[in-house]
């Protein structure tokens, strides 16, 4: 097999298994690929040949047979150099990676692919998603595309394009009465009763790979040289998890090699677990205070990983920022006079990237790479109306039979 | 020189000025290329290492130095196979280009990269624009790209979502009491007293020339074999125009050859000037009656070029079609359910294969390509508020004067 599962806490190797996550010793399974094997294929310059989209890494994505792919053509989005703005704040490059030109207008496209993808090759057919709204419009999509059936759930406040969109692909698209943890544990409630394949974050391998991608993308269109820092827009962190792990396969690969970049995660005030722990030293604390950021990927009280995440960002080195809204604000406009659609979460990173070059820890010269990871459109203020809104499956489950009556 | 410009009508050679459209002869000026020279490079194998947006295609256009391309990525869309839909039809195959996955999501923006290139190349700094809103949102995100200045004028029911754009890439934005040709009016009113070069549909040579490369791109994305019929959502005309062009120039280039595709017009029921004309088989007839279709990028009354567009229909063999507002919707829940976000437009070519595959027009086996020109984010039913509204260029310059106070 070109890959297996593998324990991050007592290395055991299992056979792969979409939703298998969790090893008996407690630990959580990832996928580990026979790297030898890939690395006889995956080289530079076998790439060059290669499909526009995030599957020209096929190798390091786990999906057996190419005839179960489903795409969209996602990925290998631009990676857009804002020379005046670099120049201005002195620094020695300043990028955006544009993934609001995903299928979807968001990064959550590659997840949902590789996610469609798994679930596909193993017959899963009926997915369910928990989201802030990106993965579930994106999961919907990529469903429709494998003919699949889509169950959405997203917060009561999620943007009214986003909405639109899971409904516009044919998802069964129902609000939950809390915030994303909440419409999880509905899903949780109803699995077994529904069937449902759950692609909610880490709860299958997919979703964590496909981000990888992200990772891989950016080393090869920077020529294999990585930035010396990344600054994105942190929610359940699978971003920065994903990055993290094609890095540390590139590197096994000798792709690249050197050190790698000081990963920063930038969070709105309001919500800010991760950047919060950061700024305190200490460990990562369940945000258990009222939540008062809008709705957007970066709201997340409860990540699922949120000890992997400040590991990692420890260990490269890095930061969390949290920013206000006012800077945010800002910030889209900004990026909006270079001719970038900055969502909130890209508009973040662009405050995060002024507030660290202000202070000094990005220093003259380096070369700054940030991620807007979705289209502003899809947070218009508008609202989709006709939508229902429950608080737990019994709830759901009660409108479902009665439409079906 | 590359390129020059030439008279459709008199064939009288000049050299090349941006926005010089006329001959003195009264006659079209468009853009020659050398195609001899372009021949020596631009060949298939030659193509593999290009880069992955429309400008890889740089010998037929108009720009000498690259150093002048104000890219976003734009270009080298996606071209979707719908397997499932072609088994159901009968056909051969069935694609969807995906141009919403351009830079501002349209294909708009292959033109507004090629105009803004043209007036960066010449030194022109302050451009101008009416638009049914599309072209408008990509005109001002490369005037952005490119640290111009630009204005659009758009009318007042254009989508929130597309005014909103113009706003956030820092547009002069204002909304014309009229529609797409008033708003043109009062630019024709103001232009010389504020200097501006006018973008405007064949004001200039940069947009259609960029439009062209959706040609380029859908030859070499099929292997230079080109599809029975291609369905277009037709308003002003540019894009089917501009694609018979890039046809032509394949073939004097020897990239392709045997018979060209037949050219479909699609059009809304309400305002379809180009489709009523094929369905009479007489002249281009400027729509005088009352305009009752929604603001989409098919509402144009009066394509200034409707003649021209008329006799590529005809030499192609193609048709016209004006599909209703109910097929239309159900176009979009079927593309939807086929993961693609179809705008209106979109949506109105779905509308257009179900009329021509019923009525035997398109014959069972044959291949068919349609071209989904937006993003059905776009379309919102959002308003934007806070954007003001004119009749006229000296209702407008009252405005700006009191703003500049
Ligand atoms: C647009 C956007 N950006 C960022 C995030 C954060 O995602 P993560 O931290 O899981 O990478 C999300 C998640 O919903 C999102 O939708
Ligand atoms: C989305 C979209 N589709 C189609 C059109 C029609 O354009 P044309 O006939 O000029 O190619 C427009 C023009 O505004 C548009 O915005
Ligand atoms: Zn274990
Ligand atoms: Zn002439």
């Amino acid at each position: 097999m070109r890959f297996g599962l593998q324990c991050r806490r007592c290395g055991k190797q299992k056979p792969f298994e979409p939703a298998k996550t969790t090893c008996a010793c407690g630990g959580s399974l990832q996928v580990a690929y026979d790297l030898e094997r890939a690395g006889r294929t995956l080289r530079t310059d076998a790439l060059h040949g290669r499909v526009h989209s995030m599957w020209r890494y096929a190798e390091l994505l786990p999906v057996e047979r190419s005839a179960h792919i489903v795409s969209l053509g996602e990925g290998w989005t631009p990676l857009l150099a804002l020379e005046e703005r670099a120049r201005d704040l002195g620094l020695g490059a300043l990028q955006v990676k544009c993934e609001e030109r995903n299928p979807t207008g968001s990064f959550k496209a590659r997840g949902a692919s590789a996610a469609l993808s798994v679930a596909r090759a193993h017959g899963l057919r009926r997915i369910a998603i928990n989201s802030n709204g990106n993965a579930a419009s994106a999961a919907a999509a990529y469903a429709a595309r494998a003919g699949m059936e889509a169950f959405a759930f997203l917060p009561a406040d999620c943007p009214g394009a986003i909405v639109a969109e899971c409904v516009q692909y044919g998802a069964r698209t129902c609000l939950v009465d809390g915030l994303i943890h909440d419409a999880g544990r509905l899903i949780r409630e109803g699995r077994d009763e529904q069937g449902w394949h759950f692609i909610g974050t880490l709860q299958e391998h997919g979703r964590a790979e496909g981000k990888k991608t992200m990772g891989l993308e950016l080393a090869e269109q920077l020529g294999w040289r990585l930035p010396d820092v990344i600054v994105y827009p942190t929610g359940g962190g699978s971003g920065i998890i994903g990055m993290w792990r094609a890095f540390a396969q590139l590197r096994a690969l000798g792709l690249i090699d050197g050190d790698l970049p000081r990963m920063v995660s930038v969070q709105a005030q309001g919500c800010a677990p991760i950047a919060d722990a950061m700024r305190s030293g200490g460990n990562y604390v369940p945000l258990r205070g009222v939540v008062t950021s809008p709705p957007t990927g970066m709201r997340v009280p409860l990540p699922p990983d949120g000890e992997q995440l400040l590991a990692i960002l420890r260990a490269s080195g890095g930061t969390g920022v949290s920013v206000s809204e006012a800077e945010i604000a800002d910030g889209a406009r900004e990026l909006g006079r270079c001719g970038v659609s900055a969502s909130p979460e890209g508009a973040a990173t662009w405050a995060g990237l002024l507030r660290l070059v202000d202070s000094g820890w990005i220093a003259p010269g380096e070369r700054v790479v940030l991620f807007n990871t979705s289209h502003s459109g899809k947070y218009l203020p508008w609202r989709m109306e006709g939508v229902p809104c429950v608080k737990n499956y019994a709830a759901w489950r009660k409108l479902d039979q009665e439409s079906a009556r």
